[in-house]
């Protein structure tokens, strides 16, 4: 039995399939917002707000990590493309916030269905206990990913 | 017992899950490409090319779905770099392949180091068959998530 190698084996899967996983992510969004009219970027900060609610102007830069004008220039792209509005603070009218339009959350969903659709097949093929554990894996992952992210953007 | 409710509940949680990690996913390719000196989707590409090996700049241009030109450009930035370089392909010297190189693999690597070494004791958490019968999930969430890139590149 050599546990500790099988160990060390599948502690290395796990980092080159969250790799794989992850590329195809980021090139899944890309053909997406291609689709959409709208940069890479756009729709994952367009994701951020359907996530989060509405924010300012300089929220979002810090959860995106972009500056300040390409902030700017994301929300006039995203205003364009009817995924936002810009609208006053109803708690602080001096404020502007950006307000994420449920018309676009269908847009964008419809191009997601069949991913979920699929999504939700595979779930089929695991008992309750098994995805409870799943998931309890794949949370943690989104966890390590936020918090490199902040990492990285320091 | 209310199992159909909480299967759905349940499946409806996966695909929250899996957009949430999506989203920090393309985040973080994008500050790890920007630390890099690198468009978000660059990365992206060498990924493609460290995982499949060298190929052509028009097999590059199928695998990420940019067109021709965006292909040239993108070779153009990331030889610059020293993450690729063109060279004959020595099975048909008339053939230019891409080919990445040791070099900027190691770079990349340090860059994502501690996401890996993140990774990896998140795994230390769960038994064998545990991480066994989670992979068998990640993997196929990798595979669907290939077969809706190509359905959305047609």
């Amino acid at each position: 039995m050599s546990t500790r190698n099988s160990r060390s084996e599948l502690e290395r899967t796990a980092v080159q399939l969250f790799r794989k996983l992850g590329t195809r992510t980021v090139l899944f969004h890309q053909a997406a917002a291609q689709a959409l009219g709208l940069f890479p970027t756009d729709l994952k900060s367009a994701d951020i707000l359907n996530e989060a609610g509405p924010m300012t102007a300089g929220e979002l830069g810090k959860k995106t990590g972009l500056s300040t004008g390409s902030v700017t220039a994301l929300v006039d792209r995203l205003e364009k493309a009817g995924y936002v509005a810009r609208e006053k603070d109803p708690s602080d009218r001096r404020r502007v916030i950006i307000v994420p339009l449920t018309a676009s959350k269908k847009h964008v969903k419809d191009l997601f269905r069949s991913l979920s659709e699929s999504t939700m097949d595979l779930c089929r093929d695991y008992t309750e206990e098994e995805l409870e554990l799943i998931f309890s894996f794949v949370r943690k992952a989104a966890d390590i990913m936020e918090e490199e992210l902040e990492r990285l953007k320091q």
